[in-house]
């Protein structure tokens, strides 16, 4: 095992190669046939849905408790080998990698529901527990659970990635939503971050500090999520615009308006092409706004009439919409797929997914400068946004296997993320830094990004918790 | 000045003299008159609500800038003077007491709205602004900051203790409305822990870490908050409860059903009373609920209506609510009054101020054995909660001068604690820690408290920033 590990050194600075050898046999004799060593399997643990070059790590383990993942944090600190945590792989910006070699932690056998408190509206999972998986056990108790990234991803990778997605207008984040964690430190500690109290003031957060930090503080083997109440009647619809512009100011004023929108998504022209070719609809080709409202029977009418008066003053419409379950289910399913419908657009090509996020004010003007930069550089690159937080996806359909188009969309993506910078925006919305975009924290962070190093040096001061993610050590 | 200084030396480990007067004299020759040495003052910037001792700091000074900040806390830690931030001194847990002497930063002269953003629904405004001097400002633009602690406290100090009120079941905490701070660090670095965009996943949650730290990691110089629209209609009013118990089931039931109550708030019979006798009201004398409903029009109807038919189910009623505006006032008048009534209830004693948070399923519980604790130590101690957070408070009438009542006061404060973490809730849902509560911190926490005190150590390596609250160092 040991040296199918060596023929495959992963890149980046190397562990000691005894060290390795020891620290892979310790596991091993703990772990019996849940540690795996083979090249496929390590391969299948490192990134791979990206440009982002896949490194993977030295050995897989999979554990079943915390107490599981203690162990391993120990063996792999008396050997200084990093830990990086694994939950559904479907991350996009190198999180999984192991740059510096290490041991995967894959929670695949860590996916019990272990409490639902109906009264409390919250829940108890193990980090392997996916969020349809979730939401299925869920569902005969009239509750679900909100946060809904593309993939199918685990509730421990969204927690630790502070992931969203198209509810997160009206539910927020995991960042709203995660109660509590249960944490194994660098230390081999095992800490509870909070209580189940739906709120508190007794000392330092440290719930947010661990969400969004992808694994290099800490791996989470617990989450506490909120949950809600399935709405009693669900409305939704599109609706066309003449222009991006006029749908972001429509998507403004209907927040502003005060209106509980539930979804409010842009397609751009070309994504709507895009769907409506994958998904065999005939949606007008124009940009388009999805829309969905959570309430009463009474309420959801009333919101999308609403909506509807406020588009028609824009300039947008007819708003279609409704509450039959069917024809909703149809057109989200298009939305879903938006990602397929986008590689359909080139076959053979991959998406080079990105995100940024701005102050809402600014998202009009941002993604129109975007699309004139698409159209400078002839890319291919349809865009997809959660215009209620201004947040948005630019997907550029890219040969991977030709290094002049991958260094064209590094640059496109480049340029994307200074556009938000200065706009007072972010480099990533949801998809989170991993490798990827590291480099840009020092950009949108100034010396805030040494406060974050501190932390990591205080937590982690053997930089063994998913080292080369967010902070360079 | 300094001679002032060294003759009221604060309680606790002391700083070496001649530093303090070191420091002292160089602020007082960078701000003038702005530093202020008196007594008096100094009291006044010491605790001075509640049953903690009063402990005052060297010095209190007036910035007007982040810069100047930066110039307090460069003199203060070259000469290991403690700093304390100080907002309107309404804290309730000692926070601003100076326990090792030190500088009290007064936020007076930082109280500028330095900017509206209404199609972002943000504001930025310095530490000093009060919560009710923003919403007057806000008033005329249709937005509100819905943030509403008893006290007008302001908004710098509702960040670093992370406060709530009676707005928090629909509108969250402090830490769901901060988007971003100015923080100037322990080693005099000014960082802004975010961007204004809505939502990142751009690394470690530096503002969440901030909010709700009580300036034990930095000042706060600026924050930026999210607003939201005042509401076209707002229904409200009182329903009358046979016990806590059904009161509390139909707060769990409102919730439950996914009425996006604004306000629910639970009076036991002592308190409506008091109120009653206060506020000159006719209220029925029996455990009330106070509910807002924040919505259009039809929706305030049909959220009241249905509060009415869950408080019906459980033997409450009947519901009386109004659209109506001075009546609705008078009403949450009687609420703001809460306080006042109280101390009412026996002329020359002081509230004992406490609060505790629990899961929603527990609160019932916990209010009754409460009850019953008080009656078994013959207690005057009235109940107020935000029972849709399931979080209460419990103010026991304590003549401060009697020795054995601040003992009994402090006991029973004792078995509250301890009754909420038995029920998985937390020593204080919303006054925050200062030095009143961290004993506890051990019981709640657990290994998670030695993080807190990691971090402490890490961005306060010199125990400056607010010595001796939240965590011993």
């Amino acid at each position: 095992m040991a040296l199918a590990a060596a023929e495959t050194a992963p890149t980046g600075a190397r562990r000691n190669q005894k060290a390795v050898e020891a620290a892979i046999g310790a596991l091993a004799a703990q772990f019996g046939n849940r540690l795996v060593t083979s090249l496929a399997v390590r391969q299948q643990h490192g990134n791979i849905l990206t440009w982002i070059e896949n490194q993977p790590p030295d050995a897989v383990v999979f554990p079943q408790s915390a107490e599981d993942v203690q162990a391993i944090v120990r063996i792999c600190a008396q050997h200084r080998m990093p830990v990086i945590p694994y939950g559904t792989g479907t991350s996009l910006e190198g999180h999984i990698n192991a740059p510096q070699g290490g041991v995967s932690i894959d929670f695949r056998d860590m996916n019990q529901i272990l409490a639902v408190h109906a009264e409390d509206l919250d829940c108890v999972v193990e980090p392997g527990v996916t969020r349809k998986q979730l939401n299925e056990y869920l569902r005969d108790q009239g509750l679900f659970f909100p946060i809904d990234p593309g993939a199918d991803a685990s509730i421990g990778g969204m927690a630790s990635t502070r992931a969203s997605g198209t509810n997160a207008v009206r539910y927020g984040t995991m960042k709203d939503n995660v109660i509590a964690l249960k944490v194994v430190l660098a230390n081999g500690e095992i800490i509870q971050t909070a209580r189940r109290a739906k709120k508190s003031a007794a000392g330092y957060d440290l719930t947010r500090l661990f969400v969004g930090a992808e694994g290099t503080l800490g791996v989470v083997t617990e989450v506490t999520v909120k949950l809600h109440g399935i709405p009693e009647a669900i409305a939704g619809g599109i609706c066309p615009f003449p222009s991006v512009e006029a749908a972001c100011n429509a998507a403004i004023a209907t927040i502003q308006s005060g209106i509980p929108v539930a979804r409010i998504e842009l397609f751009d022209e070309l994504q709507v092409k895009a769907c409506n070719a994958y998904s065999k609809l005939n949606m007008p080709e124009s940009p388009l706004l999805f829309l969905e409202f959570h309430g009463t029977e009474a309420g959801v009418n009333e919101q999308s009439e609403r909506f509807g008066e406020i588009a028609a003053d824009l300039g947008g419409g007819p708003f279609t919409w409704t509450t039959n379950t069917e024809e909703r289910t149809k057109l989200w399913q298009a939305r879903h797929d938006a990602y397929w419908a986008v590689v359909g657009l080139r076959p053979g090509a991959k998406a080079f997914a990105t995100d940024v996020c701005v102050p809402i004010s600014r998202l009009a003007e941002c993604v129109l400068e975007t699309q004139r930069d698409i159209a400078d550089h002839k890319l291919i690159a349809p865009i997809v946004g959660h215009v209620g937080d201004g947040n948005f996806h630019v997907s550029p359909l890219i040969d991977m296997d030709d290094p002049a188009e991958v260094a064209a969309a590094k640059d496109f993506s480049e340029r994307l993320v200074r556009r938000a910078l200065a706009m007072e925006g972010t480099c990533t919305g949801e998809h989170g830094v991993g490798q990827g975009k590291m480099k840009y924290l020092a950009a949108e962070h100034g010396p805030a990004l040494d406060v974050m190093r501190t932390i990591k040096h205080a937590l982690d001061p053997q930089d063994l918790m998913n080292p080369g993610k967010i902070v360079a050590f």
